[in-house]
């Protein structure tokens, strides 16, 4: 079946990937006889137990369907219509969610500037000094990208910083962790340690973009983002009837620590890309430090349209052929040199032209 | 993997059971190589070709992950919050969807009485009477469940008639379809002709009570439904990055009539059920005609317990025992006879007692 | 100025009528110089001085526009979106207010069956069985219009019958008090004794009814309902800038109990104009008991047209000509003559004709 | 009544002042018999019929409460929940309406950096590029503040620019007029040129900033932004019973131009304040061209505690004494002299201490 499509290689995200096969072989050892819906199936409980197991008994896990809607229902819980979400400009939530925060929480966002999409606990000052104000969207979650937009990681510093800020000022701390696994990996850390124990209350953690077939996670940690989760979840429209086949997808993930598997396979190749790009063709700038999958690099004016031609990937600002190679679970060490030859060979072609 | 757990065989709904053989050999066909993810992958074009072929050439199917977000969805285009949508009053977009409507539309839902979940025009009339009148929810839009929540199907010339109703009072004709293979299959006509031949706008077809692994559809015949729909679905958390493996799923769900092929299966098999209680055990009383794959009977009390330790299913109204037996797809023949002699057993034993 | 206008007599409603002359006198006395906007001027404080006394010392008193928003705003401190308020289905909440409930709280409301307006407990029964389960709009608030729809009260036994029963289960109670005064003065009790001393969380206080130009009241008992309360006011569009000139209205309407003057007149009125009926035209059927100043009466077909062109009132059904005739705090004992000398003579014109 | 209350002189806000005699009047002239509710009574008929003079045939003058509510209600019917608003990042609808338009749209704001609130066509570009792409709010109205948040006004010019952009764009545009009467006066233009005339869709016409009691107008000029008007501010609770005390507060605004006279004033003395300052008192920098009725000055940093308690204004930013002095209808050049006077003084005392 579908012999005839090409489904060639793509740099332009990791949702262009298909399924890891240890997550296809759990859906196929799920898909046996009857069970419950709505997460009242066994599969669900063994995929709790392995939740718990990388973050901490504390973690109640809830499985949604998207990105978006993580994000949104991490906030859903805590913050009340009136109140704002603190965010990069940068952030997904802001730039990609189609207004969905503003929706469904009714509540403003409050974009700070940045340039490679991590913010700072300073620059809030000025929003917090209209606290108690009336006529202001009160600030109540700040909610922070890891790794950013741009692939770049938070230190561990920094996001303690981030807690004790959020504590003091009574904000609630969001992560955004889309790719989650990837800077566990960068940062040579435990999920537990870069979730719970940088003070987050909730988590968005992705799947999709990490070799799942379609399956996001809330980590929920406290009281207060646990209370109501379901209702708010049900009334998004984001429950799942066959939830065993989103138990299965995060229980092949998590078990025996395949999320650093692919995790350290794909920030891997990405700085082997990165150190071999400035060796061999530094025309090609790397635009930020690669601390994840993704590689944001200028690529030469005249060479754009016919790497692209080779390999699919986004071009982020047109102006200074600002682009954006995201690497993907299954890429690997072979695409990689295809990728540097291919360079070169629109490098030779370039010249003759 | 996962060999410990039970899955055993359930009536309690037909969300219970897994995904069809050849809907899961379409998610593994589809796992190559990289695709273009949020329905610009060519598996989305495959797949609308089968949608075209099943629903006439006007369609556009787009997907959403769930039941609810696909009548939500449907009325997102036309549906203003001040305008208010009609349904009976055992309506799961009333009784089941914990405020979706509700909560995205912002409009009112007007329920009206029903006893087996159908709704006549007539019974509309006093509504319609206070059109213009700023204060009043305006309505816009009729839902109609079909099958409905009790298994009961519309007539053609009942869906002609509400047609006929909706046209000459403006108002959206909206069709919830979770399982609307087994109407078409009860009812011997083409999915075309009950959706676009009946004059429905919008169309929530079903797909994960009929063999998908998690996968409904909204189908679009008119412009004014069309209309920016892809903007609401983003903005209600609905759209699929990796959506290859949603469309791979409706394909074969499509593909050579399997959806009729399902249906008629499961709708055969509950009708022979209804058949032999009626002949062998006249005590289990049919409460509703058997026009699809659900079964409504009044269980005997006192075999009502012994009964749901061996086959698990929903209580509908416990002052009257009314129970909902659910025919899955994998269900069969062998099902029906080990049902049946459980039957006999708990009466058995009853006796025995 | 306005010299060319009609303002003629009106049964229509008693928001026909204008402005108490005690209440313009105290608009006028508070135009002078300058004061704080936003609930920050001394006005405030001199009409928060006599809400305490009327209501209670625990009650906060806040300012909105519309009856609408009062009763939206009463929920929306503590009726979460996917929570649901149970009211009658005569209440102005479910009929009259297009949908503002469900669009700014993002909630179902429950309509529970009712003739004069009133509902039970007992009816409420079977909407909390669903209690916890996540498909189901959760129950979260009872709300009770006093005096009805219909202009019949509940009875202080019935209302305590009410605390007892929402207090056991964890509802919130609501007072639709859009003409509270009026059942205050009909059961004769204090406004406290009817609000606070039944155990209301939160009260809708009508002013326009009953002699303000245009200024309503929530009144927060507890905690939970006071809190944040100016938040959801300021984002619902409810915050008055001069709000010297609502202060000023509640000033002169609860001072010298002004508003039970007013109520009594009113109230007297009507139990007057229904007594004079019963006697003088038996063919005028009252429909309901007279328990404030409200008539609702079925007036006899052939004078409908005829009557309806000397005095302007509601027809409520059309089928049973029953008609709503509202009596203003600015209505007299010799319009109630005037109007039975009408009643007279369109009853010889129409054996006349 | 209220003797004893000061209600002293103030800088803070227009709204501090309280009603113009002609306006009080018309209030109390309006105040006869009964009327019917709801925009149905003759003087909103008078009223419409000013607004019309005003404004051009083609308006309709809808009443609302708030300023919030206006800006909010004039977007409603052509702003759908997933679509976006550019607006200045100084706009009352960004920082002072408490998200009020995310709540009730459910849309975006787009702020764009500006100095003293005015933004101009080219800052837009780079949120259109995304059109089209259903990740992103789609930019569908421009907001402009007329007079700006700052007191300034854009030229003629500037916004027949924005006219022509917004139209070749495919953008609803919308003017904020809480003080559009001062802008009208400033450049000495009509009512119908500064709205229609520069091709607004629809306008907010504040009224409580210039001596009305409390009403605003949303003034709409297309039929999209007529369509359904009526609904959606019915179910943002601002529709008034008594609409008669709405229209009569306009009607005494437009009549005779009262509003121009008010605006003229108020500006006038704003502009003589500041030139006197610029002469007198040059270490009172005037921050901002008054162009309206509000002056922004810099009060030198040993002065302003004095000088506050003698007169209460608001402080814009406390690092650079960046303060507002805002005219009212009621301040006249007595009041300038007795400012001017109280600052020499401030000045004297400051020396002595």
């Amino acid at each position: 079946m579908f012999e005839e499509l090409k489904f060639s290689l793509s740099l332009g995200s990791d949702n262009h990937s298909g399924v890891h096969p240890r997550v296809m072989e759990a859906l196929q050892a799920a898909n046996r006889g009857h069970a419950h819906a709505y997460g009242m199936d066994e599969l669900c409980q063994l995929a709790t137990v392995e939740f718990k197991r990388a973050f901490g008994p504390e973690v109640e896990a809830q499985y949604v369907f998207t990105g978006t809607a993580a994000n949104v229902l991490s906030m859903a819980t805590q913050v009340r219509s009136f109140e704002a979400v603190i965010c990069s400009e940068q952030a997904h939530l802001h730039l990609d969610e189609c207004g969905a925060p503003e929706k469904f929480l009714g509540t403003k966002l409050w974009p700070l500037p940045s340039r490679d999409g991590k913010i700072a606990p300073e620059q809030c000052e000025s929003l917090l000094q209209r606290m108690g104000d009336q006529h202001f969207s009160q600030p109540k979650c700040v909610s922070l990208t890891l790794p950013s937009e741009f692939g770049v990681c938070y230190s561990l510093d920094e996001l303690r910083e981030w807690r004790r800020f959020t504590k003091e000022r009574n904000l609630m701390l969001h992560l955004d962790g889309a790719r989650l696994a990837n800077a566990a990996a960068f940062l040579d850390v435990s999920l537990e340690d870069l979730t719970r124990g940088v003070g987050a209350d909730v988590v968005s953690l992705g799947g999709s973009k990490n070799g799942l077939m379609g399956a996001e996670a809330v980590l929920l940690f406290t009281p207060a983002a646990k209370q109501a989760f379901k209702f708010y979840r049900k009334q998004a429209m984001q429950l799942s009837s066959k939830t065993r086949f989103l138990a299965a997808q995060f229980y092949a993930y998590l078990k025996d620590d395949l999320w650093r598997q692919i995790a350290e396979h794909s920030t891997g190749l990405a700085r082997d890309l990165e150190e071999r790009l400035r060796v061999n063709h530094p025309d090609f700038k790397i635009a930020l430090p690669v601390q994840s999958n993704a590689l944001f690099v200028h690529v030469p004016k005249t060479l754009l349209k016919d790497l692209r031609e080779r390999f699919f990937f986004y071009i982020w600002d047109s102006d200074t052929q600002l682009c954006r190679w995201m690497i993907s679970w299954d890429w690997t060490a072979e695409h990689n040199q295809k990728l540097l030859t291919a360079i070169t060979e629109v490098k030779t072609c370039s010249t003759l032209k």
